[in-house]
């Protein structure tokens, strides 16, 4: 039976901070937990989107490609998709949408949003992949494509995650996109003009998932870190 | 079959702090997840330790009681035991053995510790059930029995969380003890001349459990709080 209220994450933000940037599950051990999805590649290589149990990686081109079962990722999370409704939006921005949902819902749990529409202007990001040894997040991060798009339709898939879980997840929102023409999409840098239905699945569970296996990983001291403050510099 | 890579967690630390200390999960639901684990009931009613998959608490009066399968907790650990066994010690007071411990494994995932043994003085506290409406953490824990053993034989139940889960989790160790003679027992302030067994189990799964059908935490805005100050003034 698929726990339609458990969002499964493998890794966590933190880990990307230093550098940890193996892929430590494979795109089969991630579908296992979901259908839906999103995540990045092993050193950073591109933004994944996993739509009806399709996994997209939009690389540092810009191109789509649909990745194979051993494709590798240091970061993802995955569910089993059964949203419900929630509202009709026209024209919002990315700060609207958000402000508007959490007037709606509780930000004190895991939830998921799948909005279809057209985006009259749409800013995506994809890393390009980098190799060992790696260089921490920021270095890393530096070496990306940025996209833009206008009049575009498509799917942004989102995660939400309470404030306490900042670190481990991404605290708030974190957001993808993928064109319905799979030839357009990303990390999610901002938006304008959403029109188009908002579903949302709330979930009870995070089934938090860490690389044990993975020595670079367990004996990493992150105690000379600030987590938090280097995560909110990469992210926004 | 028995999740013995997983450590379940029902509520969060967090939400203790402005006192939503309604009791969210049955023991009988607790108990679904592990036949070990620690706790505390609605209101801080007391410290939990379960071990064998008997559910003891300590209560304000330094009482050991087996509760009932509908006894409540708003937040609490359980797992199935499959410890490993790691090391003795002799005579280590509890920064000690938290050093000694650290040294042997990896501090980036979470773990419990089971340590049989005699201490030769140990410290413990049980806070006195509150009720509705609640005070906060802070006010709540002000109203706690402290109790001083020396000499004794028993159990200390611990787990750790990476630091990057502290809010969420305790981050750090979190120990709780039972006596072997069912007499003493509860949220371990510290102790000295621990002289026993340790065994250990790691985790490379927290399934985090939210209790969404609680409107009163659904409904709570956090952010007017320091989460981690006020967590780190009640837990020392």
């Amino acid at each position: 039976m698929a726990k339609t209220h458990t969002l499964y994450q493998h890794g966590t933000l933190a880990l990307l901070v230093p550098g940890l940037l193996d892929g430590t599950i494979t795109m089969r051990e991630l579908l296992e937990h979901g259908d839906t999805g999103i995540g990045t590649g092993e050193g950073l290589d591109g933004e994944l989107v996993i739509l009806d149990g399709v996994p997209y990686q939009v690389d540092s081109n810009g191109d789509v490609n649909v990745v194979k079962d051993d494709f590798t990722l240091p970061f993802a999370n995955s569910h089993f998709a059964e949203y419900r409704r929630l509202t009709d939006i026209e024209k919002l921005s990315q700060s609207e949408l958000d402000k508007k949902i959490l007037s709606m819902t509780s930000n004190n749990t895991f939830f998921s949003l799948k909005v279809h529409g057209t985006f009259t202007n749409i800013k995506t990001r994809a890393v390009k992949k980098s190799h060992k040894p790696y260089a921490t997040l920021g270095k890393t991060a530096e070496n990306q494509s940025i996209f833009l798009k206008e009049s575009v339709e498509g799917t942004l898939l989102s995660y939400y995650s309470p404030q306490i879980f900042d670190g481990a997840a991404v605290g708030g929102f974190h957001h993808h996109f993928l064109s319905d023409d799979h030839n357009f999409g990303g990390h999610v840098l901002g938006f304008g003009g959403a029109t188009g239905r908002v579903e949302i699945q709330q979930f009870d569970t995070l089934e938090q998932h860490l690389p044990i296996n993975n020595k670079d990983y367990m004996n990493y001291d992150f105690s000379d870190w600030d987590i938090l403050g280097e995560i909110h510099n990469a992210e926004n």
